[in-house]
């Protein structure tokens, strides 16, 4: 987090100036993606992210290819959290001399993999010269055949459910920058590769997003970004409500534990406010959880994760292990 | 134009990844909008485009205000270009901390302005920290109820018709350097004040490129944004033609003239070289001139410039006053 004002507040600068009543337009800014269009001749979610050099990315670690997959991967995952399905992308790059024709064929080259394997589209772009690295990608989809998921949507009662694990991502990152300290190889590490892989190369979860709004169950959604702390804050702020995690329901992978403590860091606080996990969370309306699960374990062999439960009130609180409580709402990543 | 690999040489690139042929997809890259959608349900264009401190842009000139207008002119003038409407703008923007809130206000306030006076709304954005000021914007608009415009429909024969004054925004970008140089005030240059404005706070021709698709009698068209010899070469190749200019027929502001003189440039560079003046260049069927004209005339109450023709072969000729010619293919500005 750099001094100065906050990202968040500049966002809600920018979120003053927008407009959500217009013709054709359904959702405005306030959500993973806008959404326009009409019920009768379709509608479309499109969502926009920027990346820049030393702030959202690495090259000493991020090789061409993957930061092309990453950079697609991190707007396909706002698309999975409206229950979409992704079709174009727009590219637009600043770029500084330095890197030239090579490297960008080569970041071309791991954006066209990711658009390839879901069946999305690269339509067009723009590249300018400048001193430092900006991606800025624009990602089109089309609503799901099921609900279009908000964030607003939760209500007391409903179970806060999760698609994977989390801290990954970030432990995966903080493992590059202590290998990058130390001048030392990351791939020394083989015990926590999957950490590290989380971290280059996380896996919008569009699959799930769409039989979520197919399933009838969901009532909120939105994809884990910023961290849990913060995005479940963005639901509950949207939805009017409160939440309880509960710190034990919380999964992880086990490599996990071993990484957390060779960092010197809570794994708890990785899993809780590390960001870029690009898992979904979602609330689910109560009784219908059992429904869901086998319904997901059925079509996907994918099991998610039951956390916590939407409550009345605001915020988000942890119950931790001993039974004590924090509220952690909005403590989540800052880049 | 910076050293290295061009902009263009880029773009190539990224064309190369693309796909013009997709499910929805009417037209991909390669003209001012991409499309989609579908007939029936209603066709979509949009744009993006990047902007990036002291290479597109100085705050040195440009207040917050009319450079969020200006931040918006260049994409509204990409959906002008296609005979579109305006309709949403998603905002992308990496700000240096040194600017702060009250910039962003400003330069909100600026963008707010230009998106009311053309019926359009903010729907989304994303605003990051970064060691420059980058803006990326992509605006959505619907296809108006005339044809869409293409940069391929130029056949031998057509006419090449320009909707205004060429050279302003360059003469204007001159003098703004030209003062910044010698640490003067522009103001001292009334004579000149059109041609400043040209830069600061260019206008899109929506409302003629809406006409102009709904004529009937338009082929081809984009907008002048890297200078005539070149946004014309891009008709020429997209339409598998070539092209004469007329260099006595080009309209100009008559403050030109003076500014050529102190700046020491070649007025005719300024007016076919020169970017950024944001009209629309377009192709007529012949026989149709006198109905396309006195149609705008009734409708708009503007004028529009017949200045060349559509040959066989390709690339851009210009014909100058003394009956010389010289081949200007692609020799517009490049930032």
């Amino acid at each position: 987090m750099m001094a100065g004002v906050s990202e968040r507040a500049l966002i809600r600068l920018i979120r003053g100036a927008s407009v959500s009543v217009a013709p054709e337009l359904i959702q405005g800014i306030g959500d993973d993606c806008a959404v326009f269009g009409t019920t009768d001749a379709g509608q479309w979610l499109i969502t926009t992210d920027t990346l820049v050099d030393l702030i959202h990315f690495d090259r000493h670690w991020h090789s061409p290819e993957l930061l092309g997959r990453k950079s697609i991967a991190v707007n396909l995952s706002d698309i999975a959290a409206m229950g979409g399905v992704p079709r174009f992308v727009l590219l637009s790059l600043c770029l500084p001399v330095s890197l030239g024709s090579e490297w960008l064929q080569r970041w071309l080259s791991g954006v066209s993999a990711i658009l390839a394997e879901q069946g999305c589209v690269l339509i067009g772009g723009d590249t300018v010269h400048g001193r430092e690295l900006v991606i800025s990608v624009t990602v089109i989809g089309k609503a799901g055949e099921g609900k279009i998921l908000y964030r607003t949507g939760a209500r007391p009662g409903d179970i806060v459910y999760i698609s994977g694990p989390l801290g990954s991502a970030a432990a995966g990152l903080a493992l590059f920058q202590r290998a990058k300290e130390e001048g030392t190889d990351p791939g020394q590490w083989p015990q926590w590769q999957d950490l590290l892989d989380a971290h280059l190369d996380p896996a919008p979860q569009l699959e799930l997003g769409q039989q979520l709004g197919l399933s009838g169950c969901v009532s909120a959604m939105q994809d884990i970004s910023d961290g849990l702390a913060t995005d479940l804050a963005h639901i509950c702020l949207e939805s009017g409500t409160g939440s309880i995690l509960y710190a034990a329901r919380l999964p992880a992978l086990p490599s996990l534990d071993s990484a957390a403590t060779f960092l010197a860091q809570e794994k708890l606080d990785l899993m809780v406010k590390g960001g870029e996990d690009y898992q979904l969370l979602f609330t689910v309306r109560p009784g219908r959880e059992k429904e869901l699960e086998a319904r997901i374990l059925t079509t996907l062999h994918h099991q998610i994760y039951p956390v916590g439960i939407i409550t009345e009130g605001q915020g988000v609180i942890l119950e931790k292990n001993d039974g004590t409580r924090c509220d952690i709402t909005f403590q989540g990543y800052e880049h």
